[in-house]
């Protein structure tokens, strides 16, 4: 094995002056995809050929980024040892009934034909069929993730990565008598490990507990049939200010509006602008109001116990205990969490008005201890307590795939392209793919019966494939193979015997 | 570091022997899921919790084997240089439409919400949404795989594995003026190296061609319009005997009542009932009245060309040319294949009468060079050739499970289990946890506050989990923990600062 200078000046084999002409013709020519993926003009079509509304397909360059995305999520996820399950993508539909609120409409049902006893919806979450699995299997405990698609027909924003079906990516602790807070506290450390593991910027974990709101509510004299009105006009304080003058729209006229009072009002204020660490916590159990409250002191006491594991994993400085985060999910019943990246320069630069800056929440979640309850229609024993986190896979993937350069996206996993410049070799090339492909080494060989050598070189440059082996008949009679580092152009003669020794030595596999 | 043999042996911290009394308690104890994911009794629930028709949830422990298959199927692919795309799980409804003949009937739809303007129905399978991926998006060249689920309302057979809801796992190649039977040999290829590296048995792969089927009904005069039905009969030659005696059903028989003549019959008999290698295809070339056909002549021919390809590739001891071979999809041209396991004898002795022996095809596919040209309704350029495979999930699953123990079955990466004898250790354990897990290494602690050491040791050996980390107030003192293989079940003293270091060597992360 030695690096070739200037082999084979003439003959039928392979001639280097020739390929030296090529590697030249190569240098010149600017980078392209090459005649594959190359689209040409399709004739007037009857069918009208598109996805339907909101959807879109995934192609191969999309689908490396994801794979990537989905790669790095179940690596953090399987080091806090979860496990995974799988559900249906359709749900009997009262298992999906008053579970989302106002959001329930935008369900997609699936057409009842004639005779079918069954009504069926596809999942709007994860959450739900999740707690159906656990009720349904009277599963005690369960630590998983999953990773699958959910449908909700809701206005799509395609360039916002709004669509009408969309990737969820779930993990939840499901049991009973734990020590508290610390599975809530693990859900809040994952988000960090997988956001970090990423890559895609600075971002802040904001925490509350509904139990902390609900004694707020309570607090400053909300009737309890407004908490909830109460809550849902809070969660805007991420869009909207407090307060605004001239009647704009803000939070404190929307409370107005939906039935409190200005007083109650003006006192939820001056708790739901506030953020902070234990300190705030301190001071809020401090306080003669909030502090009389049961509900709130509960809240408060565990949001302090969840605070001190975080301050033992080092990561308060990504954390803030923000009282104006509310989340619109009914089925919350304590500690609520929502992770937002920090708007890049860039972001606030082509920030549009009215329009969150930046991609706004990555992820978010929160305990919801009484859902597999409401599905048994028990109570005590036969419920499992469940804390959880979400992430939001289309708005990770769009930041990942911002970080790349298009070209250096790899959609396959070839190492190496088999060539000849000689017509008629398409035996010849087979037979070496299969020696490669027999010993687990990822290659590709030109479909075409007579592909030019021109092409296939520079079609390994565009798809950064990192070997070629050239060849002609002499190398065939000589028992070689010319083997072509494609980033430094330089070949070496291997003999053809010694070839899947060497390239596996290369590529280490 | 060194084998602890008594350490420890009173104090508050983990007391020697009452640890070796723990390791006699278990070895007494016979191996059990531990309290973690056994199932209690629940109370009578008001919403009946249950799956739609058809489908299943697949568990941790189905999802282990699930993603051993689909590594396994991917690797492949990717030795072969695939992209990998991803379609919605619901299409426009005429794209679907006159795609699957009969069994169209069994399409999903999705229920059409008032001022919705689009029909919609759920994919049936994955070939005629990735035609429609490349006519739309007019590519001109793909090699890719997709595995996703598909939906069709059959009559559900849950014990053989027949859903409503099921995986399907496709290849194919598209592409134009692409060297006759290449791709397709890689097809037949492709499924041999999938079917070894999953070692569930010995299968054969039939090849056959539509166009040989074409020219034999026409050779021996079927009429044109009794093309496709004679074609239905041929293709269930795998379940039902060419003739039977007392007009009990045969094949034969179905013809005629299809309204072929007993001529044609008879003579369409002596065809397809042969089945070989190259010196079948030479045989029919030379015969009078085949050989004369123009359809049959050109089928032939390639499938000699098929043939030798998978003779270099040494794998024709798996390959029969099988003129019984009709496959029922409407869009096939050309080669058509399908890989049949041979029944183990345990199969044999089970099978029951009238089904299939054994799981029988796990794989199928064939050419379909018009399907995308159908779609955007243009012929010539806008067409694009395509050969593939698809491969059934659910049947190599079954296969794959069969041959696992069920206790072998690892549902989680945990490597490391964080314990202590000792009452509010917690925090400690939390703390020992985020090491590990800053590190990469999949640990993890109970969540209990105080959990039974037995208990914990006990599920590390039910779940097959290497290493234990034990302590008490005496180690937190000393700066040691004691590492336990819990296979072994001996202990080594481990000064807490080298933990990490020492895992990742043990482990190799």
């Amino acid at each position: 094995m030695q690096l070739v200078k200037r082999i084979l000046p003439d003959g039928n084999g392979i001639n280097k002056a020739e390929l030296d002409e090529l590697t030249e013709k190569l240098k010149s020519i600017t980078p392209s995809p090459g005649a594959e993926g190359k689209p040409k003009k399709a004739k007037k079509s009857k069918l009208v050929l598109k996805n339907a509304k909101g959807t879109i397909d995934q192609g191969p360059a999309e689908m490396a980024v994801r794979e990537e995305l989905f790669d790095k999520i179940k690596a953090v996820f399987k080091t806090h040892g979860a496990e995974t399950i799988d559900t249906p993508v359709f749900e009997l539909t009262d298992i999906l009934t008053n579970k989302y609120g106002e959001d329930s409409k935008l369900i997609y049902n699936v057409a009842k034909p004639e005779g079918s006893d069954e009504s069926l919806s596809l999942r709007y979450d994860l959450t739900v069929p999740f707690a159906r699995f656990v009720a349904q299997n009277k599963i005690q405990n369960i630590k998983r993730y999953h990773i699958a698609k959910v449908y909700r027909r809701d206005q799509p924003y395609m360039t916002k990565g709004r669509y009408r079906e969309f990737y969820q990516c779930d993990f939840d602790i499901a049991g009973s008598n734990y020590a508290p807070m610390f599975p809530d506290a693990e859900c809040v450390k994952i988000a960090t490990e997988i956001i970090d593991s990423l890559d895609i910027g600075k971002y802040t974990i904001k925490l509350n507990d509904r139990r902390i709101l609900d004694g707020i509510f309570a607090a400053c004299g909300c009737p309890d049939e407004l908490f909830r009105a109460a809550c849902a006009e809070v969660d805007k304080l991420d869009k909207l200010p407090w307060t605004a003058p001239d009647n704009e729209v803000s939070v404190r006229c929307g409370m107005i509006k939906k039935g409190l009072t200005e007083e109650c009002a003006d006192k939820i204020g001056q708790f739901v602008q506030r953020s902070g660490g234990q300190d705030l916590v301190k001071e809020l159990l401090a306080d003669p109001v909030l502090g009389a409250n049961k509900s709130a002191t509960e809240g408060l006491k565990e949001m302090s116990v969840l605070l001190e594991y975080l301050e033992a994993w080092k990561i308060m400085d990504k954390v803030s205990f923000d009282l104006s985060l509310a989340r619109g999910l009914d089925y919350y019943t304590g500690v609520i969490y929502e992770i937002v990246m920090t708007p890049s320069e860039e972001d606030i630069k082509t920030a549009e008005v009215g329009t969150t800056v930046g991609v706004g929440s990555v992820a978010a979640g929160g305990r919801y201890d009484g859902l597999v309850g409401s599905l048994v229609g028990g109570k005590g024993k036969s419920n499992v307590p469940c804390v959880g986190i979400s992430f939001g896979v289309e708005r990770l993937y769009t930041l990942l795939k911002r970080k790349k350069d298009a070209s250096s996206i790899r959609t396959t996993a070839t190492q190496v392209f088999v060539m000849s410049g000689q017509k008629n070799m398409l035996k010849e090339r087979a037979a070496i793919l299969n020696d490669l492909w027999e010993a687990g080494i990822p290659a590709e060989t030109s479909y075409k019966p007579n592909p030019k050598l021109l092409n296939d070189l520079q079609s390994c440059e565009s798809r950064n494939i990192p070997w070629g082996i050239v060849f002609g008949e002499r190398e065939i009679e000589e028992g070689i193979v010319l083997l072509r580092s494609i980033t430094s152009r330089e070949e070496e003669k291997v003999a053809r015997s010694d070839l899947v020794k060497i390239l596996k030595e290369k590529l280490a596999v």
